[in-house]
Parts: C-alpha cells; structure tokens; sequence
C-alpha cells in the first residue's frame, strides 16, 4: 500500500494523544515504518515558530499568527512530510489545516468569510501536500475542558475560554461539512480501545 | 501635512543606513515626528522572526522564508506602522514590501510569474498599509557588493553571491516599473550630501 499522510484533530481534551499513540503502537504491530509528528512544529525551524506562537507572552495580531502557522507548516511539509512520504513512510501527524480553519479561521476570526478565504488561499499556495485522511476526534467540548484543565500548564492556545473552543468546534464541523471526503468524524466518546477501533476501522488498517 | 510612510530600498552596499541617517536629522532639523524602523523587524515578535531569517545557520525553504517575511511584517505593521502614523508621527522603514519582490521573488523564485502572482496575494491580504513613498537607492550593484564587502559579519542574505544580487537589482526594477507613482528612483553615486539632497527632492521636504 503506498504511505499515508493520516492527522488527527479535535477540541481540547479529546484523546488525541491517546488515540495517536494506540494508532502508532497499531502501525508497529503490522510493521508499517511511519514518521510521528505534530503541528505547530514537527521540524526544525517550526519548532522554533511553535514556541512563538504557544507562548502566553506573545502578543500576535490575528493575521501574523495566521501567517506563522503556515510559515511552520511550510518547513514542517517540505522537511518532514514530504521526504517521510518519499521514502515510503507514512506520516501520522497531531493537527494539520484542519486545525487552522478551526482556532484561526473560526476561533480567532469567528468564522468570517474573509478569514475563510485567506486561509484557503494559503492552503492553496503553501501547502504542497494535504492529508489523505483526517480524523476528527469529536468530543462534546464542555467534556474535553474538563479533562483538558487537569494538565499542569496550560499553553497560548489552552488558556483560552470555553466561547472560544466552541468555535473551535464549529470550525472542525465546517471544515467536516466542506471536506468530508477527506475528513472522517470519529464519535471520541466511550472507552480508549473503542475509540481506537473506530481509527482502525476508518483508516482500513 | 500628514504623516508620511516612507520606504528605502537598495541592494547591498548602496548607502541605505547612511541616507536613513541624513534624512531622519533633516527632519529632526524641521521638528517633524517621526518613528525610525526597519525590515524584517521593527516590533517584538517581527524582531524574533527576522533573528530566525537572518541566522546562517536557518536552513529555510524558499516558501517558508516568503512566510515568515509576511508574518513579521504583519507584526510590524500592527505594533509599530499603524500606531505611529495614528499619532501623527511619520514612518521611516528601512525595506518593505518591495525588499520581498527583489530578495524573495527574483532572488530566490527567478522572477518567476507562479511567485511573484503569490507575493503578491500577500500584499494585498496580509498588508494594511503600503508606503506613501518608497526611495529606491539605485546603484551599479558591483560598487555596492565592493562596500558591502568591507563590514565584519555578513548575514544570511548578504552572504549570498553576486549572481543573487543581480537578481535582487532586477527585481528592484520591475517593482518600480509597475509602481512608478510610489517608488522613486534615486541616483545613489556621488557624495552623501549629493544623495541626500536627491531624497530631500523627492520626498518634497
């Protein structure tokens, strides 16, 4: 089977850790070689622009915080995606465009039009390889809040309040309703092993 | 009158900080406000991007870099440009948008129609003001590499080679070719004071 190129998204708390590395542990069980990454990051250089842009001292404007994740998704896809992919490897990743439409596009800029477009045309010009599958893992977003406040720090993006990852959600469910070819809505609800059962079943693994 | 926004642009060597200093004590010498800044950089977050841009040691593709230039832009735009002209206070910028066309688009892109149509879609989405005037400092770009040569520790741009520079030279030009009712082109050979004296004319001050 040629390699995939698998993301995974979803709200604040849904498992998305979890679920990728029963997924990942699955991929070494069959022996298939695979690349984990995430975004922001997943490079070298997007690491350093994941640490501007997860920082709570960063003060960014809407559009330069746009524009970094795509500067970071950039080095991400042609340093780690791309030649991953090359040697036959699949690339399973936590987050991709997905995650822009949803904390940029609906989050910070409420879903407007304008921002939607943007955001499409850096996708059309900057992003030389999309997903051949994205898992959303949806979750109601007040149960992945309260999982969510458990860990120790919260970064830029999880100090956020509960209005914002309702839009958030929206923003998945959008990009759901646009791309559902692509995108598979996995129920994130019930035990760990059921919800890596619904992964492998959707990715045919 | 009211304040201006005015950009310098040159390749390397041609005099740029020199003719910013002379230009800023004339309008110290009129009593005019004004706000000294520079690109990439010039605000907080633009100023850890251009340390990013500028590294040797950055290994950065080629969209990635066009990026980043238009995420500290942005940055700059909304800390330093847009607040300082709200105050009334003039905008003296050391490169802008037109840096992008000649270092980005012919440097590292050729010139190539595909790059310079996407620059251009982030001018025009992601930049919320443009210079009123843009001074080209125009010389042979030999004499400038020749000067340039001459200071201690070249950066990741200014270590490229000549070859690079006549690229930047040409991509200066189409830019004032296509805006030739904002860029001026200034004769950068002759004294200080010769060159001063042609901004001083063209800026009308």
């Amino acid at each position: 089977m040629a390699p995939k190129f698998i993301s995974f998204e979803g709200t604040e708390g849904v498992g998305k850790t979890t679920a990728i590395d029963g997924f990942c542990r699955h991929l070494d069980e069959l022996g298939v070689a695979y690349v984990r990454t995430r975004e922001p990051g997943g490079a070298d250089m997007a690491e350093l622009i994941r640490g501007i842009l997860l920082n709570k001292n960063s003060i960014l404007h809407d559009d330069t915080e746009l524009l970094l994740m795509f500067a970071a998704r950039a080095d991400h896809s042609y340093k780690t995606i791309l030649p991953a992919l090359d040697a036959g490897k699949w690339v399973v990743c936590d987050r991709f465009i997905d995650s822009t439409v949803a904390y940029q596009g609906f989050g910070r800029f409420h879903g407007e039009q304008s921002a939607l477009d943007k955001i499409d045309l850096l996708i059309k010009n900057f992003v030389p390889r999309l997903p051949d599958i994205t898992l959303w893992l949806d979750l109601d977003v007040a149960i992945g809040m309260a999982r969510a406040k458990n860990r120790s720090q919260a970064d830029r993006f999880e100090s956020l309040d509960t209005s914002f990852f309702d839009k958030v959600y929206q923003g998945l469910e959008y990009g759901f309703n646009k791309n559902s070819e692509r995108i598979c809505r996995i129920d994130a609800s019930g035990s760990i092993d059921e919800v890596a059962s619904r992964i492998r079943e959707a990715v045919g693994l």
